[in-house]
Order: C-alpha cells, then structure tokens, then sequence
C-alpha cells in the first residue's frame, strides 16, 4: 500500500531554491522575485548578515569610538586643553557598539524577510540529489539552485583547547570588558582595523601575521609604509607562524623568536565557506582542497549544473557589495532560462585602519613583471590638507599601462583612503586614462589633491612622453 | 637733442606681461613658459596667494580645530570621559593657524617666483594705452596681457568708520584673541565656515545675510536643511540686511526687527576685482557696472582685445582649481596666435562647514521650471555609516534629464561632502547617467552609500520607467 503521505506528497517544488539568507542571498530573492517564478528561501541558524551582526557594522562603530579618542592627542598642539584627564570606559563603549550593532540586523531583517511566509524555511538544507534538497523533515525540489551559505571564521583546531580565551569576530563583539593584553593573529582587514582600534582602547595588543604582508598589499612600497605607519602604535611580528602554550595561567604567544604573554589571542586568518554539511557529494561534482565546486565568476553557476553559488561561500571577494552582486548574478541565472555571463566590477578592498589601507583594480602582484607599467607615488607629507587635517602619513601608487595611460590600478595608506579608493575605482569602471583623470576638477584644499599628484607623477612616466599635458579640453564648435 | 635714455629707450618690450603673482598668474607663467617666448610677470602688494594668505588654507586650519573640539560632544555617548573638562586656548590656536599659514605662503612663494630673476617686476601695474604698462617708472610693452590682479575684501562704506571692530579675512587670522561676541555678515562660504567655527572656539556668533539662501544655495529643500542644520548650532538671520550703530562701547547690529550686540563684525559679503588701478579706461572697452571688462570665459579674453583675464579678477567662480584654470587658458592664448576656446570644468563649490556644503553642476536655479527633470533625494538619517560615524546629519538632492537620464548636477549638506562631490564633479565631467552611476562599486559601510541611495531615488523619477534596473552590465564576449 502507498501511504497517502509519502514521499512524492511531502515534497514541495519549487523553480528556485535560496539556501542561505545573507545578503547574497537576499540579493539572489531580489532577482528573482522580479521574474514571478516560484520559489522558497531556506536559512539555517540567525537570521541577519554576517556584515550587520559580525562584521562591517559592528566593527565601524568599534573603530568610530577608538579612532575618535586617539584623534585627542592631536589636541595640544592645537591649543585644546584638558586632553590628559580623558579615559575610556570600555563597558559603556562596547555597549555603545552593540547598541548600534542591534539597529543595523533589526534593519536587514526588517527589510527582507519579515512579511514571507513560508517562502522562508528555517533550518539547514542538504542535498539528497541533484534536484532535491532535505530541510528538517521537509523536502525541497527545484529547478535550480543559490548556494549562498556563507562563512565562519577558521580556528586552527589545535587552539581550539584555549576555549574562550581564543576569539572570533563571532564572539568579540559580545565581550563586555576587554582584555589587558591581546594577541592579533592574522594581519589582513580585521586583524587590523580590530588590533588597532584596541590598542587605541588601551589594551596592550601584539599583531602577528606568518607572511609579511599586510592587509593583502602585494605592492611592497605601500606595504613598507604601512607596516611603518600601523606599526609605530602597536607592534607588528610578520613573517613567522604563531605559537600558542599555556603558562601561568596566561596564554604563552610566540613566532619566530618573538614571545609574550597575553590574556586572550584575536584570530583572524580568515574564513571558512560553509559547504561542508550541503550534501555536495551528491552533486556528482569534483570539490577543490577547500570543498569548492568549480564556478564562473561571470555568471556564478557551478560548472555543468542548474546551481549557483554567491557571496562568502565562494571563498572569493568576501566584502558586501561584491556578496551583492554575485547574488544578484546567481539569482538571475537560476530563474532564467539563457544564462548570461555579467562584467564583475572593478576591485576595490579597503581596511577601514587609520589610515585606510586601500587597493584597487589589478594588485602589483599581477603587474610587477611587466615592462610596460608605469607606475607614479604620492606621498602624503606635504600634502596641505593632510597636513591641516594633522593626518599627513601615507602613501598612494598608481599603476597605467606605459603606452596607452590606460589606469590599471592602485594601492595606498592614506587619510580618507575609503573616498579616494572610490573616485580610483568608478575611473576603473569606466576605463579612464592618466590624461583623462587629470582634466577632472581637483577643488582645493582637499585630500583629493594627493590624487592628483599622484596622477601627475604617473603620467611623467608614462611613453612617449613628447607632447605637453594638457589639463582642458579644447571647446568643440559643433 | 634726443637723450639717451628717452622714453622709447626706457620701455622694455616682452611678448606677454602677466599682471599678478596669485594663483591665475602663476598658471599663466607656466603656460606661456612652455612657448619659450620672452615675458615679464609684474607683482604689486605682497607675494603669494590669496588662498595661502588669507583664503583656503588659514580658514581650513582654522576650522579643523573647531571640528575636533566640537567633536567632543559625542564623547559621552561613547563612553569617553571626562569631555566636560576640556578647554580651548584661543590664543594658542590662532598660533597654530599662524604657523600653518606661513608654511604654505612659503611654499607658494618658493615654488614659483624664487628663481626669477628680473622678469619679476615688484610694483602696481597701470596701462598707458593697450601697448604699454607703466609700473613705477619702468614702461612695459607687450604683444598681449594678462590680468589676473585678484579681489579684495568688500566693506560697505558706511561701516569703515568702525575701524579695527569691523573684520575681513584680511585681517582675521593676525587676531591674537578672539572676541567675546561677534556677528558675521554674509552668510555665504566664508561666513558660514568660520561663524560656525568662531561658534565652537566658544565665541557668541550671530549670522546675518540679506538673503534667505545661505552658501549659495538655490535648491530651497537643501537650504532649508542647512539652515536647520547650522542654526541649531548658532543664531542665524536671514531675509533683512544689517544695520550698524555704536552703543556703549559696542556695536549695535540689526537686521529686521532683530538686534544684539557685538565686539566686532567679521563682513564676508563678497569681494572686490582689483581693476579700478589698472587705468582700463585706455583702453577704450566698455566695462560693466563693477568697472569689469566684458570677456569669454572659454578663451578668457577681453572682447576684441590681445588681453586676457584669469581668476578672482574675473568676478565669476572665485575659487583655487577654477583660477587655476582661467590662468592656464589665458597664459596659452596670450603666448598663441590661434586662440583656442576650453571648456570649463562642470561646477563645484564646497563650504566648508560641518556638515559640508556642496553643489555641483548645474543649480537647481537653472532647472526649477523646466518640466523634464527628474529628482532624487536622500536623508543621512537612516545612512549606516553616517549613524556609526555619528554625522546622520543632512540631505543630497540630484538631478537629471527626466527621459536620458542624464545627470546634471546636486547639492547637499552632507558628511563627507567634499569627497561626494568630487565623485558628482568627475560624472558630470563624463556626462554620465543615472544608468551608469548605479554600475560604479559602492563599498560598505561607506558615506558613499548616500549616494547610491539617492541615485535609486533619482532612477525612480525617470521616464521611461518600464525596464527594470540592472546595475551589472552583460560581458560582451568579443
């Protein structure tokens, strides 16, 4: 006898199923709620971004409060008096951060997923098959599929023994008081931003990356300086893995020849795409050494499958607006029939230190071997509102292809990097060149002057270099 | 009998004389440099710019110590304590504003006038017919001219008796002490940056304009925010010109039905173009009502005249980038025989108060009764990074051709907005759409957000408004 309730009954067909309500998958829901198709939205665990509950936001408000205090001891030589008596109080401070922190996940669930239904499913989802997913008890047939699982933080297992005494970003901004010494390891975006902030909040912080470059700098001028600049406030170990023992009931720290004791050690040395309870195996596909399937970043879709993966979970350009737009892409492909490959936007990473660490467009990395590169440099010292504005430590370097001016590229230390990096990055888009960029407006005095210098140089290195710049356009009469 | 050194041995004939060592002239120099023909650059009143001296960059300085002491406000909620007990000491920082200033007249003077020997003439230039300069007893002929003479600080007539109680910026930033009261008249760029300031050194500050538009503003919705904005901050009086009477030692000031009394009044009610020396009465050109000669700002020249005129002389956009501009044009077309028309830069003012005040483009002026226009708006309110950076404190309004789309320009009172509207000033430059604006890379949690907020709310009043938006462009497989 068939049970009236069996299988075929209790599963549930859908066009597209979402699995995985971040913010790449909301932008996946985004697209294709525009095409009327049918569809469901699966979550496991919290609901709200990792950018609003553990990431961008959180840590923004973190570096606003450290970066605002730090900024007091320009004030005597300005003539402010009184900058010695002020202290932090850590508990409000922290409060202060979750207090913002909860309004911005109030906010991405209010504007997504509130008024759906059961279009949205809470839990985990795995595949059974290629065509079937496994919720709880349900079952969830579909046409296609967004993967868009998103990520945690990675621990090396053998620290995870050190219990709560090892930190993530998953935990930190819950902590109510700080710690007296702190260990950073892992010196790329977070590491930074975080170690500097608590530095900045008088915790005695030690930063320690096994490679010697920071914030992902492959350029080695910029990475110089800003291990220069960040590491006059807080010191930086690079270039030796980190060590971790138990002694006197502190935690032993060490790399290379260096040791020190701390109360807790920060790790961030990245993250871990949440693939491995999806059931993959089932997909008949082969995994990388991550468990990465092989994916199109144009058109996001696993090779040879209706499945479309986006955000953190691909391992690649973990950063909002990239997550964005990969849903976005995943989302169109799974509910249409033609697939389209869509032009991903210029690079743009940036470290939200003090200053901003900023790169954009092709990295040296890529450029460094290549004779037909000019390359121009700015630094920020006599620049006259970086000087105004006491913030005149940095550098920028610009990267054009030597014969065309075409701009390839960028990477810097700088004040208000976040606002240059985005003037640098829409020249990107738009394929400027040097002499294209020199006849914009450059107001005065500005930071973006330093821009222009730096454009300046650049173009003094660009071939052939016979003709005059000149900065205007002639009128055409048409 | 012929003496010797009669008069047409006396004049010292050179292809272009350049009258003025500021910013336009300086331009002008290194235009006419490039053609290797003969010249002389004539100087009168003191080297170095107005922007150096008394312009951008004192006032610049002399705000950011009004920000970062103002910024203390905020400390509570931070949990930084012990704000309450911080002190400005003026004298201090109008030292510090002082010291600043000299290194940037130094650095204006030694990178231009240093090494030249004498085709520097020092003195005040006069024209004896449209040949012939006289500057002092040296006679200078030339093939053609450029006036780039500067402004000077308008006064009305009526208050020059008050003496030393009546300030300009001429004199501002010698102040050794502040006043206890003042009253700033004119509420345009200069009045309301350093009003605002004086305001948080703890000076009482009233502002006073004839006109209900303050920074220049014609879009009446981001006026009216500025003026909700600023005036919480201090008393501002709009719509009644102001009347000055002595009293009791003080000055009485009014405007309308208003009156309070001042120490001293700082007057930025525009400026005056240093023409009426020049004896432009010899040249047999007609001048306007404020003794201007007509000209054409594509080719800066004088109608029907070898004589070009360059920056604040002008009248028209007295701002750094724009005279620099004005003199690289008419240093090129008075060392060229083909005049050449340039185009000009779209336009971008800033104010510099905090939150900044900027427009760019077209002004809303020029648009307000044109029926195909679509708008776009956006308050920093709900602005992430705005609500984290503690500056949730504005609007930006944007406009565009109604049916292309096109953007033509915005203004705002905004955090950051002198980076927003470098970004605005470089689209307008590529006559760009609201189409391509939302394809640029917004990062997060940035103040450029705003902006793409507001370009959304644009793209909402466009007609056509059938397709739906794709912010990703499909890669072309060429």
């Amino acid at each position: 006898m068939i049970h009236p309730w069996g299988n075929t009954n209790m599963q549930r067909n859908v066009d597209i199923a979402i699995i995985g309500a971040g913010t790449s998958g909301l932008n996946a829901l985004s697209e294709v709620r525009k095409t009327g198709k049918s569809y469901v939205l699966i979550n496991g665990g919290e609901l709200g971004t990792t950018c609003a509950r553990v990431g961008c936001m959180p840590s923004k408000a973190f570096i606003q409060v450290a970066e605002d205090y730090h900024r007091t001891n320009v004030f005597d030589r300005y003539g402010i008096e009184g900058q010695q008596d002020l202290t932090i109080n850590q508990q409000e401070a922290m409060e202060h951060v979750r207090d913002l922190r909860d309004i911005f996940v109030d906010r991405v669930m209010g504007n997504s997923t509130d008024e759906m239904g059961n279009e949205l499913i809470e839990g985990y989802a795995q595949f059974l098959n290629p065509n079937v997913l496994q919720v709880g008890n349900e079952l969830i047939g579909a046409k296609s599929f967004v993967i868009a699982t998103g990520s945690r933080p990675r621990i090396p297992e053998s620290w995870q023994r050190f219990g709560d005494r090892i930190l993530t970003t998953d935990d930190f901004f819950e902590l109510d008081t700080l710690p007296k010494t702190l260990a950073v390891v892992g010196m790329g975006a977070i590491g930074l931003e975080l170690g500097q902030a608590l530095h900045r909040y008088g915790v005695k912080v030690t930063g320690i990356d096994q490679i010697s470059q920071i914030a992902g700098l492959s350029d080695p001028v910029v990475n110089r300086t800003s291990i220069d600049i960040l590491g006059s406030e807080f010191p930086i170990w690079l270039g030796a893995a980190a060590h971790i023992q138990e002694q006197d009931g502190k935690l032993k720290i060490s790399a290379g020849e260096k040791t020190t004791f701390v109360d807790k050690v920060l790790v961030s040395v990245g993250r871990i795409p949440n693939l491995d309870r999806l059931g993959l195996d089932k997909l008949g596909i082969s995994l990388d050494s991550e468990g990465l399937p092989p994916f199109n970043p144009n058109t996001m879709q696993i090779t040879g499958r209706p499945i479309f993966i986006a955000g953190d979970t691909t391992g690649d350009r973990p950063i909002l607006h990239e997550a964005g737009d990969e849903g976005k892409i995943a989302g169109y492909n799974a509910s249409h029939d033609e697939i389209l490959p869509f032009k991903r936007k210029p690079a743009l990473t940036i470290t939200f230190c003090d200053p901003n660490i900023v790169t954009v467009g092709t990295p040296w990395s890529e450029l460094a071997e290549r004779a037909d590169i000019a390359v121009g440099e700015m630094r920020f010292g006599p620049v006259g509102r970086a000087l105004i504005m006491a913030k005149n430590k940095g550098i920028m370097r610009l990267y054009a292809e030597k014969t065309s001016g075409k701009l390839l590229g960028g990477a810097m230390i700088a004040p208000r990097g976040e606002n240059l990096g985005h003037l640098l990055a829409w020249s990107l888009q738009q394929s400027l060149s040097v002499h294209d960029l020199l006849k914009m407006p450059f107001y005065h005095p500005v930071i973006e002057e330093a821009l222009q210098a730096a454009l300046y140089d650049l173009w003094q290195d660009l071939e052939p270099h016979t003709t005059p710049l000149r900065e205007l356009d002639v009128l055409r009469e048409d």
